[in-house]
């Protein structure tokens, strides 16, 4: 499979989505020209969106982050994260009670834009859990690992209550050559412990790509074949993209290397649209 | 949890999307009394969908087989089937090349409507399999299972293709104790030998769930709320349709047992919002 | 199956090993009665061993606590642990460096008896792990989560070296309704972060029956027909023994209680050749 | 990790276990030189085993088929099978009863010595399996994958027996570029769809390496640092070594080759204690 120009690419579609880290931004901020790529989609009209694993934030903190990093193009209503996926299932599924969270009160004051009772899984009585009627995995900070995540096992072996996956992912980097784990994996282990299974959002899972799709259109239909996706990792954005129905670009600013994009594309058989250096426009 | 009256429940739908095997037909036939559902249904001016993993016919042949036996409401068009998903994904991701198949010739007819060439993996020369652009995996007959799967298996270790799992499904009721294996215990096996990952569809996906709900609206938008998924299985029917945002209902007709829902839905944590002793209406 | 007695199962062996937790001990101290069956195993000269997925102490201090429960016949020769295992694997296959571990200093102690240099994993410095040859889990305590399982990952990153589990239990009980989260939970998590494979110490692995068998005889050959496993976990004391080949007797004091243990053997195939209703022997 | 010559590593063990498959032969036949690696062990007094996942045939036609391709120093008594194992198990638990068989007649026939009752599974009627006391997945030959597969499911949904897996293989090369599916990839499916655990003989097992530990002493003791094992398959060989606590070989003739075993011990952790060209001693 050869490279071609991000550019060229691009000009055949009328919406792209976009994920952010490895794409628009790295651990050392903004991925270096992308800044360009806003102004050119910008000047050619073409719409576009952010689609994030990420349920640490609301879409106005998320968009704030941006705007301080010099990309204001991307504004609250650009951003499409399996964090609003997971507030859209406690809105539609959970309608009384108090949800239990896994994450800092700073994720849980989104979910308690619903005007639902929230409680940090930190704060919950093991001995007084009546009231609780769910429990949602929002961020890796804002408890203690060692007591709370067998708080967490201990909740439900005692209550059979939906548990809601806010991000899938299983790490995520904190620097150029760290990771920190993610609460995609301590979801995973639990659901292990306990033989259960959880209600996950964020990509590949077709619901995020549908959420999206979703926000598009105002009144008109965008048919699939003018949507792109941007990606560099291929088990989330790529596989997800292409199931969905949209063409998919992998670039190679992040997870997948220029030196082993090749041999990943062919031993995972996951085979995007296009491969491209970056998502840089210049 | 306590049980409750379907009847009493539908009422308050808009929308009902029904699983096929377990609750509207067993090994025996229709479900006693399923017929006067459908009455029920029409009289109250309450739309209706089939939601089913199935891709060995297409949705006019399924439809012909209700008809067949008695439920001439289920019209082609009443019918979203996984087989449909997968269609819809050659369609728009697979453009040239020739679609090596797992099934019947039957269930390729419905993808050769697309106006692609086709192959049944039993007719692929292992040794000229340059055209070949993807694979899709149908139904569990229609070829040999002792030489086919392995060279289903040589095929993809020489060429990295997008392999397509139309039926999710583990196993199917061939009779009132016995199952056989379907296609998507294949796809599982095939996975793991390779270290691939596979595209599926089928419940719990969301996909499904979005591609009935694009189905239903004529111009007008159905809210959530008003739109029931009625099942009898809750590791695919009732955490899907939860997952999607909308109301389920348990069914005790099929695969979750009067005798054992309780401790089933205590184990899983997969809980539906009613729980009836079957899609009956009298 | 039917219950039977127990003194009448074991006057037909020579040796009985015995799981510890749920069979000889629970939440509240020692089995009622317990204590009369190591005085009838001694009275009928029949020799017998714990068999414990415990890294977190040396055999000295396990046999001191049962000393202390008031059983001084489980004397530190009669304990095969799994972290006596671990012990082995680091004394054979891991020659020169320093051993990274998770777990309290304590669990550390017994390997330092092997004149190894350690470090506990919250003392790493993830920039100078040159030293490091191999890491070994061995207990839940005596480090943060939140910051040292993401060491754990990072130091896997940076450096390919032997992962050593050393118990591979999921959780074990704290209170007669609470559980904790074990090692061998963090070591899956860790895993299938990373995609790697560890060395995993334990029943229902054979090197766990093997290493006992090893310790019975001085000498002498015992036949495993003259062997008898007793625990209360089909996953690890009754498929284990099975496999080793020797007879095993399910007891309902821990974790298969009488009013499941038919369908638990039913529905995991995994089939004790005997079934009491404990261990004690009056 | 640098490449060293065979024969200098072996000189340092009394004891050598080598696989078969990839190391003394591959699909043309033997390694080309690799008479003279066991001329060489005969001249130095070096004892040998062939550790061998494979239940198709007993140790007389293994060794046949050794002698007829030129081994004639392999003889029967040197061979160690993950079929023996399973014999054993049947030989030590199951005392009664007949045993059900997927495999050929032939792969039987080393079972039928015990003076066992076998049925293949092909001749089953599903209407009448009062008699059969156990299954054992023997060779991928010798039935009707189609319907004997399904058969398999619906013995095991209607009668709990145990399950022997006498080949953990998911896959096995029939030439230079093509694979079948072993019977460990219909084990591992079959216990998918039944979430059954079933009993497992073969590398990279601890209980294959105890029972060839075993077979070596005639009365003395041999330390396993004297032992070593060859074999070209990080996943069975080189793990099942290491956790036995005997030093490993990885050979570059077979599964693991020069141009990415770097790569591959890296990625998955698996770490040799050497690395070989071949087997061969010149």
């Amino acid at each position: 499979m050869k490279i071609v120009d991000f550019k060229s690419v691009v000009n055949n579609y009328d919406v792209v989505f976009f994920d952010a880290y490895g794409v628009l931004k790295n651990s050392s901020g903004l991925i270096d020209g992308i800044k360009s790529t806003f102004e050119y989609l910008n000047s050619t009209n073409t719409n576009f969106y952010i689609l994030t694993n990420d349920a640490s934030r609301g879409p106005v903190e998320l968009a704030q982050s941006y705007k301080d990093a010099g990309l204001p193009q991307i504004t609250p209503n650009k951003i499409i994260s399996s964090g609003m996926l997971a507030r859209e299932y406690l809105r539609y599924k959970v309608k009384s009670g108090t949800i239990a969270y896994l994450g800092t009160d700073n994720s849980a004051h989104y979910i308690e834009e619903l005007g639902m009772k929230t409680i940090s899984i930190a704060d919950v009585d093991i001995h007084d859990v009546a009231d609780i009627s769910a429990l949602v995995l929002l961020d890796d900070e804002g408890f203690d690992w060692n007591c709370d995540l067998s708080k967490v096992v201990n909740l439900l072996r005692k209550k059979s209550i939906p548990v809601i996956v806010a991000n899938t992912d299983a790490s995520y980097p904190v620097s150029r050559d760290q990771v920190a784990i993610a609460v995609g994996s301590i979801a995973d282990m639990v659901e292990n412990i306990l033989g259960r299974t959880f209600i996950k959002f964020g990509k590949p899972d077709a619901q995020m790509f549908n959420f999206a799709y979703e926000h598009i259109s105002d009144g008109k239909i965008i048919p699939r074949n003018k949507i792109l996706m941007v990606g560099d990792t291929l088990f989330t954005d790529i596989i997800g993209g292409n199931k969905f129905g949209i063409d998919t670009v992998l670039v190679l600013t992040g997870n997948t290397a220029p030196e082993n994009y090749k041999s990943r594309i062919r031993s995972s058989g996951i085979i995007p649209d296009y491969i491209c250096e970056s998502a840089v426009i210049d």
